[in-house]
């Protein structure tokens, strides 16, 4: 079976190739930059994956968050750790955060958690 | 035949287990704090009710509208108070709001209005 | 002494005269409805500009904020059922719009709670 | 085959009987001044079709990028011009975008561009 | 007398001069895309400033708008444009972009228009 | 003289004293959320103050942008570790963020940076 993960990381691969296809070079500088400011540089992957996290939360975009959720796991991320940036998210975010943090937890518990 | 109603409350309490088996005490006391601030006090519970109404439907989250479209329906807004809050919403967050303003009455007009 | 909410007051109606010397039809329109929007109806006034309080502050516009509340003052609010509708506010929105309410409540203390 | 462009459009006429069914006169005249507003006049239908897809682009309303994507199409964007909108929408609206940016670029890929 | 234009467009050098002493390679290649995404191209000036305009008008940052103002002003936009321009913003966005197009249009007034 | 980052702090405790005149026991409970939030725990203090200066720059809140860095300040994040934060917040949240991203950077360079 199929999980949402992978099925996530397929469909962002497809859609990546239509972006590829009509980006101007603005367009496609910035992408470049989407894919570098992440690197381990002055604070490490998993700190600057956190901040992903938090800011895709707190601005409310599922894919977003989905993203860094995964990037958060493969960072080492814990569940504890995950519940620390949820629950910063939610505060400044506020109540309206809940249905993301709902769709995040049920990927983290279903595909990602202690794995 | 299970309505959008019945589908989202089943699922809503889904995901609140799974909250629950990774929150840490900040999220729990931020979602008891969820519960416990639209309880009936010095304003009553459907001003409460329509107060999270308009806010989720500013903030343009659908599944916070939906919740807050059937408490408002159980406070006994009728469609009359129901179309002057969308007004105060509509104005206030502008056409963007339009397609949740959509997706809500479509819900109202189903399963919730004059019932 | 000049206060807060009386400079406001004037600045609001400077600004409005330059808005109707560069409005289009459109946004005389949208201005028109905006005055219209919060008469009485099915909702009464209070509950309306309640609305358009926690509205306000959810996508933190301090002018917006300090409108309604000067209007919720005008409508009988008191400070109790102004503490319950900021609640919601900060509930719905996060601690994001904790600086919003702080200048809010500072003019609420100075010039119209219990007045 | 019914293409994303067709089921949309039929799907916005039926929300909007619904909505006529329920709306008060204030949100008539929204939706009526929501029609108006993009007709040509200083600014010429492509200019403003153009605007609001950018303000639905930075403001991630995906139905309303759809709606706008199509009467851009309409009014004769080409995918050049379109590219350059898209990359003001994602600098300023950021990497948050991309997600909305990416559905959109599908639909104009598989039934829009160059037709 | 120093007018708000020539005064925010000498601040604004002054903070870019802090900005380029601690931005590190992707804040750098950020800023350099902030300023090339505008250029003419497909779309002309005008267009871009316009878009850049209403994207900051529904975003609701005075800086950003006071800047593609002085932009739109430099690329000839006249004030029946920027009225349609600014009923786009207004529509999508809401009365919430109501003091921000007040503050606008007082620059606008006072420095830019008809000159 | 008095710098900006003590001038916030002493008017920041003059707000919170108006706060607690007129909270209710809601939003008693949400301050008290939000000063435990942050506290040591999976995550330690400097990355949870980065979690919240982040997430206040692409919700693009000054006063929340400014407590938290601060904190981050305090929690011994150096110039080049703020850096890599501004630039996660500003490719996430766009060139919107920029006017925030200059009124911080200004503090940080005249009162906080290595010192």
């Amino acid at each position: 079976m199929t999980g949402k993960v992978e099925q996530f990381t397929e469909e962002r691969k497809a859609y990546n190739e239509i972006l590829a296809r009509y980006a101007n070079s603005s367009q496609k500088r910035f992408y470049g930059l989407d894919a570098s400011t992440y690197e381990e540089g002055a604070l490490d992957k998993k700190t600057k994956e956190l901040l992903g996290f938090v800011a895709s939360l707190v601005l409310r975009c599922d894919d977003c968050i989905l993203y860094h959720l995964i990037e958060c796991h493969k960072a080492k991320v814990d569940s504890k750790e995950l519940a620390e940036a949820v629950s910063i998210g939610l505060l400044v975010g506020g109540s309206i955060t809940i249905p993301h943090v709902r769709r995040a937890m049920k990927v983290w518990d279903e595909e990602l958690a202690d794995s």
